[in-house]
C-alpha cells in the first residue's frame, strides 16, 4: 500500500467496494478495460468522481485507454485486504447470525469464517453454514488457538458490551457489529464496523415522504 | 416540513435516525435537555457538525439553553415519516427475512409490515413475526387490497429483479434491497434503499489491513 492511501477519506473506502462488484459483473461478461465516463454511467457517479477516487491509490488508468479492468479490481482488492485471509467468528446463531453465516461470501472479501457461537442449549450442536455451533464456554480457548482476529456480533443488546469485552481480551482485533448496542467505548482497543440497519431503513422512510 | 429541507444532503439525512436514537436514549435517562457540545462528546461529532445539521431543518436550539430533547426528537421523527405508518411487506422468508421481520421494530419507525412472503412449500403457512408466510400466487391481490407501498425484498439475487417488476407494477413505493442484485434501473419508478452488508463488511477489513 502506498502513502497516499494514508489520507484516504472513509467515503472513498465505502465506495472501494462498489467499484469492485461493480468491475467484477464486467469481468464476468468477458470485458477488458472500461473508460472512466462508460463506468460513471454504469455506476451512477460522475467520471472526475472515478477518477479522483481511483487516483487516491495511485491511479490505475491509461490516458485514452481506460482501465485494465482485472488489474484494477485486483488492486482493490489488495487495498481492501481481500487478500489476507482473517479468522473470524459469529456470536449469534439465531435467524440474524445464520443469515450472515449463510450469506455472506466472507472468503470473497477476505475473511475466514471458523466458529459460530451461541448460549442456547438448543441451538449449540446444530449447524450453520456448514460449522457446528459451539457453547460460548468455548470462546476463549478457539480465539485463542485459531488466532481469531475478527467477530461479528449477532447479539441481543444487553449482553453485547460485555461480550465484546471479552473478545478484545481474547485477541480480537475487528468487530462487525450487528447489535445495536454502542460499542464506541472500546474504539481505541479494536476496529469497529456497526450495521444500523434501522438508519437505512429510516432513510428510506425519508425518502418516501419527500 | 419546511423549504430548507429541499436541500438536506443525502448525509444529513443519514445522521437523523442516528440523532434521533441518542436522543431516545437521554430522554429514557430522563434527562430533558442538552447542548450541543455535550451531544458532540456523546456522539463523536463536532458541537458545529450538530448546529449545522440541525439548522438544515430550522434549528430546534436556543442560544444558551441547547437542545430541547424531547421536542427535537419529535421533530426528527416528524422529518423522517416516523409518525405516518406505510404499510410494509416482506418478500423471502429464509434466515434473513425472518431476522428482519422480528429484529427490526418497524413500526417505530414508521412502517406497518402486515405481510411476509415466500415460494417455498416448506416455508407457506409458517409464522414469522406474528405473520402467516403468504405464497407469492397471493402478492397481487395483497398488495392491492392492503395498499402496500414498501417491500423488503430478501430473496436471492436471480429472481430480485422481475420480483421488483411486479411489485411497482402492484403500487409499491418503496424497496429495501437486501439481494445481491442491482435494481437501479427501477429509480425513476420508485425509491430504492440498498443493503450491501458486503461492503461494510469489506470497510472493516480496510480498517484492519491499514
Amino acid at each position: 500500500m502506498n502513502n497516499k492511501t494514508q489520507s484516504v477519506s472513509d467515503l472513498v473506502i465505502r465506495r472501494l467496494p462498489r467499484y469492485y462488484r461493480f468491475l467484477g459483473e464486467l469481468a464476468e461478461k468477458g470485458i477488458s478495460k472500461i473508460s472512466s465516463r462508460e463506468l460513471s454511467s454504469l455506476m451512477g457517479l460522475t467520471a472526475s468522481q472515478i477518477r479522483q477516487d481511483l487516483n487516491c491509490f495511485g491511479g490505475f488508468g491509461q490516458q485514452g485507454y481506460g482501465y485494465n479492468i482485472i488489474l484494477l479490481q485486483e488492486e482493490i482488492s489488495k487495498i481492501l485486504g481481500y487478500n489476507n485471509l482473517k479468522n473470524t467468528i459469529i456470536i449469534g446463531a439465531g435467524n440474524l447470525g445464520h443469515a450472515i453465516a449463510e450469506g455472506m461470501h466472507f472468503e470473497k472479501r477476505g475473511f475466514n469464517l471458523c466458529g459460530i457461537f451461541d448460549v442456547s442449549k438448543n441451538i449449540i450442536g446444530t449447524k450453520a453454514a456448514g460449522l457446528t455451533v459451539s457453547p460460548m464456554s468455548d470462546l476463549e480457548s478457539f480465539c485463542k488457538k485459531k488466532k481469531v482476529s475478527v467477530a461479528v456480533i449477532c447479539i441481543p443488546k444487553d449482553s453485547a458490551k460485555s461480550v465484546c469485552k471479552d473478545l478484545i481480551s481474547f485477541g480480537i482485533e475487528g468487530i462487525w457489529n450487528f447489535s445495536h448496542c454502542d460499542i464506541s467505548e472500546f474504539k481505541d482497543l479494536v476496529k469497529i464496523e456497526n450495521v444500523h440497519l434501522g438508519d437505512s431503513l429510516a432513510a428510506l422512510g425519508y425518502s418516501l415522504s419527500e
